[in-house]
C-alpha cells in the first residue's frame, strides 16, 4: 500500500484510536488516508477539521445525549447555535462563490452535527438569502449584510395548507396599489395560509412570500416572490396584519420551527417584489423579459434544482452516519458461532453483509453523484447570475432539473431504507435513542417529501426524457444534452438490439457490465412509456389521464432507472479514470460494481419481462419509430 | 345490499358522522356494518365498544395531543393507566381461558389507544403472569391473585446485554445451595446484565429471570426460569444485591420502562424455580420429565410462539391505524386536476392507489391469519396445560412455532413498510407528530426485533420445512402436519411439473390463481434450498457455514414464501366458504385476490428465474429425490 501521496495527510487525518475495531481495520486492503485524500481533497478535509474542532470546543455545541429537551428548548438552542455559526463565519461570501464544494461540505458538516442546525442555517442563508440574491436585483442588495449579521432572520414561504406539490396553484395574492406604490399581500382563507415554512414558527423576521401578482384592472400575472417583514426584529412580535405561529411537534427536526402565516391585507413597498423575472412599474404596468409565463417559470428551475440537489447531499450524510454506526456495531457484536462456546462478529454472516454492504457502496456512488451535480448546479447558477439566456443555458437548466428531480427521490429513499435496515441490523441496541439511528431516520424522512413529493417529482424526469424522444421521432432532432446524460438515447434502436451474454460470473464484477444493461433498460422503458402514453391517448384519454395511467409501471421506473444509470455511469467513470492511485483502484472498482449490480438487481423482474417481450415471436422487438 | 342479518348491529355500530368522507362512503359496494359483523362477530364488537367507551369517559385516559410529556411522565402515566386497567378488569380469568379471541381483542384495543399501555399490561399479565402459570406448578399459584390486583408487578428477563438472538447462550447463573435450600442468582459481569426488559426500568417488583441452572458439583442443566423479587413493592427501592435501572429514551414506546439488572449473589427459595420442565430436589438432585435438553427446550416453544403470534396481531393493529389515516387523508386532499381550476382527491390517482390499496388488502388477509393462528396457539397451550405430551401435540408445537417464526417477520415488516408508505403518501401532513404516523412507525419498529430478529427467526421456519423434506427423502415419511399447512409438499414433484397458463387477465383476479403459483414457488424454493445445503456440505462446509451461506438466496425467501402462501390460503378459504353473506362475497374476493397477487408479484424475478432453470435444456427440471 502506497502512503498518502500528498503532504499534510497525517496532520489532517490523525491515526484512529486503537480499540475493538482495530482487528478489522488492520485487514483493510488499502490506506484509508489515501482514499480520503483522493475522494475529498485537502481543502475539503481542512474545512471539515476546522468545523468539527470548533464545534467540539464550544460548549454551546455540546450534545446533550440522554438529556431530554423540550420543544421550546430545542428550538432556542438551534437558534442560538445558528447565530454563533454566523459569527464563526467558516466561509466568506467569496469562498462560497469560488468553491461550491466547500459550501456543500459546510452543509454536510452541520448536518453530521445536527440537521436542525444545518437546516436553520441553510434556510436562512441559502434559501432565503439566495432567493433574494438570485430572484431580486440591485435594489435588494441592502438585505444581504443584514442576513450575514443576522440583523434579520429569514424564511421561504411557498407551500400553503392546501397546496404543496401543486405549488403553482397557491392562492396568496399580491394586488398592486399604484396610489401608494405598494403591494397588498393577502391570504383569502385558512386553506391558503402559508404552511410548513421552516424558521417561520418562532424566529424569522422576514419571509420571501410567493403570491399571485395582480395589477390594477385585475389581471393575474402568476406566481412571484416578495420580501415581507413578518416580525419585529427586536421583540419578535408579529407585524400588524400578520398572524404567524408554530406548527408544533414533528416526527423529527424539532430544532427547526416550522410555521404558518396568514396575511390580512399587509402592505409592502413596490420595491420588495423580487423582480428578476418580472416587475411592476410605479404606475402599475407589468413588465417581464420573458415571452410567456412558461418561459418565465423555466428560468426559475435553477433555484428549484438547488434545493433538490442539496437534499441529495443531505440524504447521503444521513446514510453515511447510519451505515458507520451499523458496521462498527456489526464488527464488534458477536452472536452464535460454529460451536456453543465460540461466537463470531455478526459482520461475518452473509446475511448481515447482504443487508449492509450494498448501502456502503451506495454511499460512495451517490456521494460522488451529489458532488458532481452540485458543481453542475453551481455552473448553472453562475450562468444565470451572468444573465446568460442562451439556448445551451436553457438546455442545461432542463437537464439539471431532470437529474435533480429524480436524484432527490433516489437518494432520499435509498437513505431512508438504508437507515431502517441499519436500525434493524443493530437489533435492540439500534432502538435505543442514544445510538442515533432513530434521529437519523426521523430527520431523513422529510427529504422524501419536501421540495416535492418523491413520486410526483419523478414525473419531471420522465417527462423530460419523453419530450426528447418525441422531438426526435417527430422532428428528427438529435437526442443530446449539455452534460451528455441522455446522449446514448440517440442510439436506442441499436441498444435495444443488444443481447446480454455472460461469459463468467467474474466478468460481471466490473461496473461496465451493469452499465450496459442499464442503457438497455432505460431505452426499453423509454420506448414502452412512449407507447403506453400514445396508446392511452389513442383510446380517448386526455393528457391528464394518459399521464396518470402511465406512471406506476412505465414513467416511474423509467425516471428511476435513468437516474440510477447516471449515478452508475458517473461513478464508473470516476473510479476508472487514469489518475486513480494504484492502491485504490481495486477497492473503488469493487464499490462501483457492487452499487451497480445491487441497484440493477432491483429491476431483475423487469429485465426478464423485457427480454420475453423482445424475443418471443410477435413480441415488440423493433423500435417503434 | 342486504341489511345486517343479526340484530343489535345498529346499537353496536352506530352510523358514522356525516363529513367530507361521506362522498366516498356512499359509493361503497357493500354494507360496512355487515362486513364488521361477519369479520368480528358480536362478542368482539361488544367488547371493543365497552373498552373504547370506558377509556373515552375516564380522564386518566385522555390523550394529550400536542402537549409534550417528559420521559418520566410518560412512564408514570402508563403505570397509572395499567393499574386502572386491572381495576376495570374488562376480562376475567375465565373469559380469557374461554375465548382467546377476546384476549386478542383486548390487546388490540389497548394498542389502538397506545402501545405503551398495551405492552405494560401485556408484559405484566400475559408474559410475566403466563410464564408463572404455564412454566410453574401448584406452588406458584400463590402469585396469581397478586398479579391480578397488582400487589406485585412483573417483568420477563431473558435477554442480556451481549445475548439477544442467541438466547440459549445467556450467562446469568443459578447455583443451588442445599444447605439453605436456595438458589443463588448471579450476574458474572456487565455483559451478562439482563437488558431491554420491559417494565424493569422503574416499576416491576418481580422478574421471571432466565439463568443457567447448576446443581452442587457444578453440573449445568441449561436455561431455567426463576421468580426473583427485584424491588420492594411499597418503596420500589431495589432489593439487596439487585442493581436495577432504566435504559433511557427509545425510538418509541416511551411509556414502557425498559430496564437492566445485575444480580450479586441474590438468594431465592428453591420453590421459586419455575419447575414445569425441570426441578431440583431439596438435596440438590436435578429431575425432569424430559429425556434430554433438546426435548425440554421443545416443550417451551409454545411460550415463544405465543409472544410471536401476539406481535403479528400488534403489527396489524399499527397497519390498520396507519392505512385508515392515509386513506381518509387521500380521499379529502385534492391536488392537481385535468384543468387548472379543478383539483381531484389524490385517492383518484393510480399512483396513490398503487401505494396504499395493497396494504389495505394486506390488513384483511393478515388479520384473519393472526386470529386463526392465535386460536391455534390457544389450542396448543390448552394441550400443554392439560399435560398432553403426545406426538400430535409435539408436532402441533413445531408447526405453530414455524408459522409464528415467519409470521412475525412478515407482519412486522409489512406494517413497517406500510406505515412508511402512509407517512409519505400524506406528504408534509404525515410528518406532523399530531397525525400519529410517526408514533405508529416508532412503536411498530421493535416488532421487527423483539422475540427474535426477523431475519434470524425466519431460519426456524426454513429449518422446519427442510427437516420435513429430509425425513421424507431419507425415510419416506409423509410430509404432513396437524394444521395441514405443509401437506401439499407431499406432492412436490407433481407440483413442480405444473406450468402456469393464463387464459385472460380477468381469470387471474381470483386468489386461487396466485395460490397455485405460490405452491409451485414454495416447492421450488424448498428443493433449491435443500440442494444448496447439500452442495455446501459436499464442498466441505460445516453445518454452521452451510446454513449461513444458504440464507440470503434460499432459506430466507423459502420461509417468507411459505408463510405468505399460508396467509393467502387461509384468507382464500375464509372468503370463499359457503356461509359468506352474498353481499360481501365480491369485496372479500377482491381483497383476497389483491393481497395474493401483490404479495406474489414481489417474487416475480424468482418465478422467471425458476421457469428458466426448469425449462432450459440441461436445467434441473426433475425433482431431486
Amino acid at each position: 500500500m502506497a502512503p498518502p501521496s500528498e503532504g499534510g495527510a497525517d496532520a489532517l487525518l490523525p491515526d484512529l484510536p486503537k480499540g475493538p475495531l482495530q482487528a478489522y481495520r488492520s485487514r483493510a486492503s488499502f490506506c484509508w488516508k489515501e482514499l480520503a485524500l483522493f475522494l475529498e481533497g485537502e481543502d475539503v478535509l481542512r474545512l471539515k477539521k476546522t468545523i468539527f474542532s470548533t464545534l467540539e470546543n464550544d460548549p454551546l455545541f455540546a450534545h446533550s445525549h440522554g438529556e431530554e429537551l423540550c420543544l421550546e428548548k430545542c428550538r432556542e438552542l438551534s437558534f442560538l447555535r445558528c447565530q454563533r455559526l454566523l459569527e464563526l463565519s467558516f466561509l466568506s461570501m467569496e469562498d462560497m462563490v469560488a468553491s461550491p464544494l466547500l459550501v456543500q461540505t459546510l452543509i454536510a458538516c452541520l448536518g453530521m452535527y445536527d440537521w436542525s442546525l444545518g437546516l436553520k442555517f441553510l434556510l436562512h442563508m441559502l434559501t432565503f438569502g439566495s432567493a433574494i440574491y438570485s430572484s431580486g436585483s440591485e435594489r435588494h442588495l441592502k438585505y444581504l449584510p443584514k442576513i450575514f449579521n443576522m440583523e434579520i432572520f429569514g424564511c421561504f414561504a411557498v407551500t400553503e395548507l392546501s397546496h404543496g406539490s401543486n405549488a403553482k396553484a397557491v392562492r396568496t395574492t399580491a394586488h398592486y396599489d399604484p396610489t401608494t406604490e405598494e403591494f397588498i399581500i393577502h391570504t383569502p382563507d385558512f386553506e391558503a395560509a402559508k404552511f410548513w415554512v421552516g424558521n417561520m414558527g418562532k424566529t424569522a423576521t422576514h419571509a420571501v412570500v410567493f403570491a399571485q401578482l395582480y395589477t390594477p384592472g385585475g389581471q393575474c400575472h402568476g406566481l412571484h416572490s416578495f420580501v415581507v417583514q413578518i416580525r419585529d426584529p427586536k421583540t419578535l412580535l408579529p407585524m400588524p396584519g400578520v398572524m404567524v405561529g408554530d406548527m408544533g411537534k414533528k416526527l423529527g427536526l424539532n430544532g427547526v420551527d416550522n410555521g404558518f402565516a396568514m396575511f390580512h391585507k399587509v402592505r409592502i413597498p413596490r420595491q420588495d417584489l423580487l423582480n428578476r423575472t418580472g416587475d411592476v412599474t410605479p404606475e402599475g404596468t407589468y413588465v417581464t423579459p420573458f415571452k410567456d409565463d412558461k418561459q418565465r417559470f423555466g428560468a426559475s428551475l435553477g433555484t428549484l434544482s438547488f434545493g433538490r440537489v442539496t437534499i441529495v447531499g443531505m440524504s447521503i450524510v444521513n446514510l453515511k452516519l447510519a451505515v458507520s454506526i451499523a458496521l462498527r456495531f456489526s464488527a464488534t457484536r458477536c452472536q452464535f458461532g460454529p460451536t456453543d462456546g465460540e461466537e463470531v462478529p455478526v459482520l461475518e454472516y452473509q446475511m448481515q453483509q447482504w443487508r449492509l454492504l450494498p448501502y456502503l457502496a451506495a454511499i460512495y456512488a451517490l456521494d460522488h453523484f451529489s458532488k458532481s451535480l452540485f458543481l453542475d448546479v453551481a455552473e448553472l447558477q453562475q450562468g444565470l447570475a451572468g444573465a446568460d439566456h442562451g439556448a445551451r443555458q436553457a438546455e442545461l437548466g432542463r437537464e439539471i432539473h431532470a437529474l435533480a428531480s429524480a436524484g432527490k427521490p433516489l437518494a432520499s429513499w435509498t437513505a431512508q431504507r438504508g437507515i431502517q435496515e441499519c436500525r434493524e441490523a443493530c437489533g435492540g441496541h439500534g432502538y435505543l435513542a442514544v445510538n442515533r439511528l432513530g434521529d437519523l431516520r426521523n430527520d431523513n424522512d422529510p427529504n422524501c417529501t419536501y421540495e416535492g413529493d418523491n413520486n410526483v417529482l419523478l414525473q419531471q424526469t420522465s417527462s423530460y426524457l419523453l419530450s426528447l424522444l418525441a422531438r426526435h421521432i417527430q422532428g428528427g432532432a438529435r437526442v443530446e444534452s449539455p452534460l451528455r446524460t441522455v446522449d446514448f438515447l440517440e442510439a436506442y434502436p441499436d441498444i435495444l438490439g443488444r443481447r446480454f451474454t455472460c461469459p463468467s460470473v467474474d466478468s460481471c464484477l466490473d461496473s461496465a457490465v451493469p452499465l450496459a444493461a442499464y442503457e438497455w433498460l432505460v431505452c426499453y422503458l423509454l420506448r414502452e412509456s412512449h407507447q403506453k402514453l400514445t396508446q392511452e391517448k389513442r383510446s380517448g384519454s386526455n393528457d391528464f389521464e394518459a399521464r396518470n395511467n402511465s406512471q406506476v409501471y412505465y414513467c416511474r421506473p423509467l425516471a428511476l432507472a435513468f437516474l440510477e444509470l447516471t449515478v452508475v455511469r458517473r461513478f464508473h467513470e470516476y473510479t476508472h479514470q487514469p489518475h486513480v492511485p494504484p492502491g485504490l483502484r481495486a477497492v473503488l472498482g469493487r464499490l462501483s460494481a457492487l452499487y451497480a449490480l445491487w441497484s440493477l438487481s432491483q429491476h431483475t423482474a423487469l429485465l426478464y419481462q423485457a427480454e420475453r417481450r423482445c424475443s418471443c415471436p410477435g413480441g415488440r422487438d423493433r423500435p417503434s419509430r
